[in-house]
């Protein structure tokens, strides 16, 4: 087992990485930009070092300050957490070089995953359900047109490269594609310096449900089920459960063993997520995460695995253990992801919190690196908690994350506390009955 | 069920009884002293009552103040916690009464279990099995002296009325009856008003090992497996496991079936728990609890019930909905009972709180009533957190505990904390190779 381990990240999945290391024994490496020096998994960490100034750039996606860093403290591992460079293969490469164990898949894996469409051309072979569109980057305008008369408006047309909703734009008739077509390249162009765009089939009113796997360096891969990440604003997850409320077991493991089959062909290792659009029943294979993702604790709730310990014990050569029939689904979770943000215009609200307390009891989980007297950084992406509960029941657990949100106080700034009280009280939240478009209405029901 | 349920305690219980009936939808009341009108269980109740001076005999154990309460406040049903009136069976007799439920086992049960002879007379009838020992209480010296010698030294001398470790004293030879028979007859009428006492065989090396059992009103019981309890400091237990480092399944069945049929023969009804000492394999049965207990959430976390909630659903006549076979035992859970005293001393040191950070992450469960500004009133016990962990075996759990206890920070009054982390850190502790007095002779190794 590793004797030392440097975490590339910051904020609550930097302390995430840390407290599994430190449960396993681990000593633990912390990396910081100057704006971090007082942050919560640099308080924690055995070590910190500096590695450059606020913007990220230059500190948290500075590659070669890293990895002195690593040099420097005789780190034998690094994690790379989520966001910054989890998904950069390039990165995973010169980690490896340097005699490090990169925590995460294979550099070519995670760059096989990172485009968009060769990703898609793997899930196809690999039996992956996939949604109907062009078989790879669109070549000419009058191209999207003859595939969109195809497979049948509404059409999204998506940027290659990208993630994170840019570079993407729904077309309703033909008359809306020529300027989703226009609009889609450019921002692609804009953010990811590459104007490639593909087109799916746009689903009216799915839902988001995505698969965790992990599998070891000695071919076993298993699944930990689904989460129904549906809740979103903007393409950013809110609102996270495990499981969904509209799968079955049988459509569970049926998925699970096409994927785990899929994966194991692909010699994929360690931890991964595939993400689904799914719809009447069908799955529609969206993209794979190459990393740990920002909800995983709803899963680790209702298996019982802490997924990061299993990410450094695969890094590190360790066989899993287990089999997928050892894998049990018990009770329901939902993780509620508290941002920095005014609840009603999601504008930024960084700043002091002069109280933070974290609610407590049964069932409750807090993922967080806040607390009283911390400044929130302006310079960073503005998740500060993730509260996760898990009950028996949906039920019990909506009432318990209702509960906890009414215990939780952050106060010197705004947070989505109000928002997130909100969906647990709305009757058609509870009801589980709601598409990836729902969170959008309500949130603008609450701004009328 | 409840509209709306009275809380009859304070601190951490008070809190714990409230989360259960929030997330149940069940409004609450709390009633507090003068000195706690700021207390967390107060700050979080729907409503709330001062029901008298600091003074507990005044307030908490204030029977008049408290139906006062729950007649003006309307409530349905009284919750005692543990401690204070939670086995007064007059009080549970005048809750009933006055028409409102007491969450709890009938009077008659709770009545019989604290007379502690009776108790050992019921489990003699209901084949649970006990220490050799005296028939009942002692006649006479010359009795005690006859018994001792057919029982053989050492022995144990305790107050019928008592609990708590008052009127309990050890004789390890004939020469040593005599001052024991005398001290603890002293101590038994000072603290109970009633110098009865009997004797017991004193095991030299025993465990503390207790068994959670629930029964409804529909003649259900069930047990949810045992905890060792066996980390005490003059009788008061500091640190608690589930299930115990020496006990396997078929013990635990063993133990369980014996007793579930013995509570179902007595017609017993809600939660309640059976304490045991343990040695060389054999359980003798010292008192059973007829309340909720403080060391409650380990069980709650191996087994995955809110013991809590089913005791408030027994209490509205609800079937427990499942039997022994639907009851699973998952990893291993651990409490640590933070207290505000030195952790070298024990000498009490109330005060004011001035931050509070609780720790988080997956498998970290914090129940109390602290927050950053707190002062802690010197007139009630001590205890001001319970840290539980859970995690799939018992190393994991003791790495991750102390983890939680790294990243936990009660500034401004002195907590027992820094011993916790000795224990967690002790190997004789990990070994799991520990009696009831192994924690006493830890602490004077640190005093020392």
């Amino acid at each position: 087992m590793f004797g030392k381990v440097l975490i590339a990240n910051r904020g609550e999945i930097a302390l995430r990485v840390h407290r599994a290391c430190q449960e396993m024994g681990i000593r633990t490496v912390a990396v910081h930009s100057t704006a971090d020096a007082t942050a919560m998994h640099v308080r924690l960490a055995d070590e910190s070092v500096c590695i450059g100034p606020p913007n990220a750039r230059d500190s948290y996606l500075n590659v070669a300050a890293i990895l002195s860093a690593a040099t420097i403290t005789g780190a034998d591992a690094v994690h790379p957490g989520y966001g910054f460079l989890s998904e950069n293969a390039r990165f995973a490469e010169m980690v490896e070089a340097h005699g490090l164990k990169f925590i995460g898949p294979s550099p070519d894996h995670i760059r096989m995953m990172g485009d968009k469409i060769a990703a898609k051309d793997a899930m196809r072979r690999l039996d992956v359900p996939l949604v109907p569109g062009s078989p790879g980057a669109l070549d000419s305008y009058e191209d999207a047109r003859a595939i969109a008369e195809q497979i049948r408006y509404p059409v999204l047309i998506k940027a290659a490269a990208g993630g994170g909703g840019r570079g993407m734009k729904v077309a309703r008739s033909a008359e809306e594609l020529e300027e989703a077509w226009r609009v889609a390249r450019a921002e692609a162009k804009a953010a990811f310096g590459d104007e490639s765009v593909y087109m799916e089939k746009y689903l009216d009113r799915p839902r988001h449900i995505e698969l965790q796997v992990l599998a070891d360096t000695h071919g076993n891969v298993v699944h930990f089920g689904e989460r129904d990440c549906s809740l979103q604003r903007r393409h950013q997850k809110l609102v996270e459960e495990a499981g969904s409320p509209v799968l079955t077991a049988a459509d569970r493991e049926a998925l699970g063993a096409r994927v785990t089959a899929g994966l194991a062909k692909l010699g994929y290792r360690n931890a991964g997520t595939l993400e689904f659009l799914w719809q009447d029943g069908h799955f529609a294979f969206i993209e794979m995460n190459t990393r740990l993702q920002v909800e995983h604790p709803v899963t680790e709730m209702v298996c019982g695995v802490d997924l990061v310990k299993e990410q450094i014990r695969i890094a590190a050569g360790e066989p899993l253990g287990y089999t997928q029939k050892d894998i049990h689904f018990g009770g329901h979770a939902i993780e509620c992801r508290i941002t920095a943000e005014d609840p009603e215009t999601f504008a930024p609200s960084p700043g002091r919190v002069n109280t933070y307390h974290a609610p407590g009891g049964l069932g409750v989980r807090v993922d967080s690196a806040l607390y009283s007297g911390y400044t929130v950084p302006p310079n960073y992406d503005s998740l500060v908690a993730k509260l996760v509960v898990h009950a028996p029941t949906r039920a019990e657990a909506i009432g318990r994350m209702r509960r906890a949100l009414s215990e939780m106080v952050v106060a010197g700034i705004r947070t989505t506390l109000p928002l997130h009280q909100a969906v647990m009280d709305d009757p058609e939240f509870q009801s589980g009955d709601y598409t990836i478009h729902w969170l959008e209405r309500f949130v603008a029901s609450r701004q009328a």
